[in-house]
């Protein structure tokens, strides 16, 4: 049984996240961290101002982080003194956050990634393949989620974009209209917003009279907490080090 | 046997309705009408310049127009005094032009169109009826074209939109980068442009936890020379009137 | 507020309808009913062999049934001594037990649908039409959805066929192996079976170089006991009656 | 200039073979080998039992080969006495003739697919990587081709249910109706039949609320001609092997 601390346990995703913890039974969620005290499904909050105290009087073996940079960055170091492993499922970090973040994995196993979907990671493995084979092809990416999401593109398609620009050099465009011609290096990226869509996102490779299309779809937004959790039992007593969720995939 | 005149006869479409046009039983592509003299497919083209001549020589009883509103306007006239049945591809005309389209149609029958596919007249029906009944779904349009389309959106996507539009008072947003809140009256359209994709278009009514999609996709440009022909043979001998090509459907 | 009795209470779509009155304003789920005693999201269950006391004892406007036609049709009995409103969801009637059902609303309003999801009656008029107008056209249809259904095709699908053949006398084809040359006049029905889909139904009409795809794909089960609802909340107070959930739709 | 003959250059696909191969710059189609002598887009035709003096008189690099099997190997015979190279798109060995053929390439060089796509070889590589990776996931494969398709499924669609095999145990089911549980270890593989559609081929992986889609569409059928003449060019000169057409992708 894994003993996980989930920080941001009151804001959207870190409640799934407790949610689907006390449902299971290779985890204990033995604790929430949020900027203020509280509760979530009978699971008690705690401010991460004692962050501390509370990894040490909770016997917590790994910490689910989905906050903010700042708030990931003292986690981090505490974790790194109480000797506690991290999942980071936090985005936005910049430069030198990342360089602390990964300093830290000296110290204690840090697991970071941007999705914990096993599909969405294959998804990315395979783009990055098809891409570096058809490298001639016209590329387009779209991604369709809810009337609710304010930010486009969603950071699952600006991962993919980043593994396609691995492979090519090309440059994004956001919206098409009028005069617009395209050009050899550009790749077309279009965010869908409507209804209660949980998450789409396809690549489609063009050419030779032919198209080839990627895609991945999830069913319920449950699909991250739970890759997140599955995540922190694979980490859990390993050494320490830089992991992403490929090995996870990889190993289940 | 319907008599036909090809108007842009060197052009792309204007090209393929001859080409379809030589290959069928119950058309006879008697000549074809350029900006230039020539020859397509054994059939000789003659200088629009000459088109009343043209139109009395050849005997035709129908002239099939894909040139441009410049063009249209003088076969029409030279229609309208021969006694010769019109039908019209050509798109991009102004309220002028238009009125004066409309005009000859008081003398011969004149079928305008801006796309002659079947399926297209069909999608546009469905896409009215499902606007009409779900009128509180989040509504987005996506068309994919070649990568030598120039112009977004296509222009059967810019008749989706007004069909859209008759029914609800959506405002269209080609694009979506950044913070972009969904505002509930909007309609994301996407242009998608890559390898020698034919033409897709698709539009999906999102809400209450489900997505109705409505799309169609050409799987040759022919379809197109096809449809006009249909249109041509339908026309001749018709009393003059205005007329879609929606009645050339219901007849078939 | 519209009081519903849910017989049912506790399968599965009775159940969620159950869970879904509850949380809704419009709406008091005033009694459960199913084979034996118990409770669900904290509503007394009661035993359909009881159903006439508890229609009374519970002051009930509207009966909403998704059982088995046995206990539909003793239900139904209950409800026109009582004066009780009826939504039957519930499916595998005969021509006989359908013939009762439709005597019964002569004294009172019933509603009778496959499928209570508003997108589903949409692609189901859409279908018509689109046959309809594309008489000529080969017709395929294809389902999705968990690997835990164990009937193919589905209700939903089932339906659709019968939209269909309403239009066209075609026969279904359930699979294709080895040598099997597609005659004019079939139908391919495709189930699929993977994961958790919630469920997805498309019908593609394909012809003369062009394929119009006409599809619904439901994000989450609790469409359908929403729309139960809906049709409950409609139904309360109108005149003896047979009616349908196309009716809802358009009134709302 | 690669000088070519095409075997079975008066059956479909190795008819488009010669109409591709007159039309490029990089290819001399030398001659056409038949049943019959006869002639097509203007490049004579010759008997298969004149084999032997065709690749002589017309100094033949390679041969490309869309016929029978037993044609294949008497071609195969006369490449390997003449020192011309093979390549074989013609399918339906048996595993004496694939032993026969694989002798041949002790001799010279020989270059077998069953799809000559470039996108289709990249679905394949994807395909086994994907469900490699997700190996708990429900796998359901999907083809729809033209009307006018007897056989089913299609080639293509069964070397990539060879590819699953590869990688998992898995049971083709043709078809679902009635009562059909799905089994843990099978696969779902349907075949569409309707107008004019030119080859799709869609593997769908579902688990854990999410499902990966890898998909080609084939736009025209002329990409297979294109593809071995590509094979053609690359495979002159080379070193007597076995060769498949995933060397000539990834060289491009």
């Amino acid at each position: 049984m894994t003993r996980v601390a989930v920080v941001g346990a009151t804001g959207r995703t870190g409640g799934e996240v407790v949610d689907a913890g006390v449902e299971r039974d290779d985890v204990e969620v033995a604790v929430g961290v949020a900027s203020e005290a509280g509760e979530r499904s009978g699971v008690p909050v705690r401010p991460v101002s004692e962050i501390a105290d509370v990894l040490a009087d909770r016997d917590v073996d790994v910490a689910v982080d989905f906050s903010t940079p700042e708030a990931t960055l003292s986690v981090a170091d505490a974790c790194a003194e109480a000797g506690v492993a991290l999942v980071v499922g936090t985005t936005g970090f910049d430069e030198d956050a990342e360089a602390s973040l990964r300093a830290v994995s000296e110290d204690v196993p840090v697991l970071k990634a941007t999705n914990f979907s096993r599909g969405i990671n294959v998804l990315q493995r395979v783009v990055g393949d098809a891409v570096a084979a058809l490298d001639d092809y016209d590329l387009e990416l779209m991604e369709s989620h809810h009337n609710g999401k304010v930010d486009a593109p969603s950071g699952t398609a600006n991962s993919i974009l980043e593994t396609v620009q691995e492979e090519r050099d090309v440059e994004p465009v956001y919206g098409r209209e009028g005069h617009a011609p395209r050009d050899e290096d550009e790749i077309g990226v279009f965010a869908r917003r409507a209804g209660d869509i949980r998450g789409e996102h396809e690549l489609i490779l063009a050419g030779n009279d032919e198209v080839l299309s990627l895609s991945h779809r999830a069913e319920d937004r449950g699909v991250f907490a739970a890759g997140a959790l599955d995540a922190a039992v694979w980490l859990a007593g390993r050494n320490p080090d830089w992991y992403n969720f490929g090995a996870v995939i990889d190993d289940s």
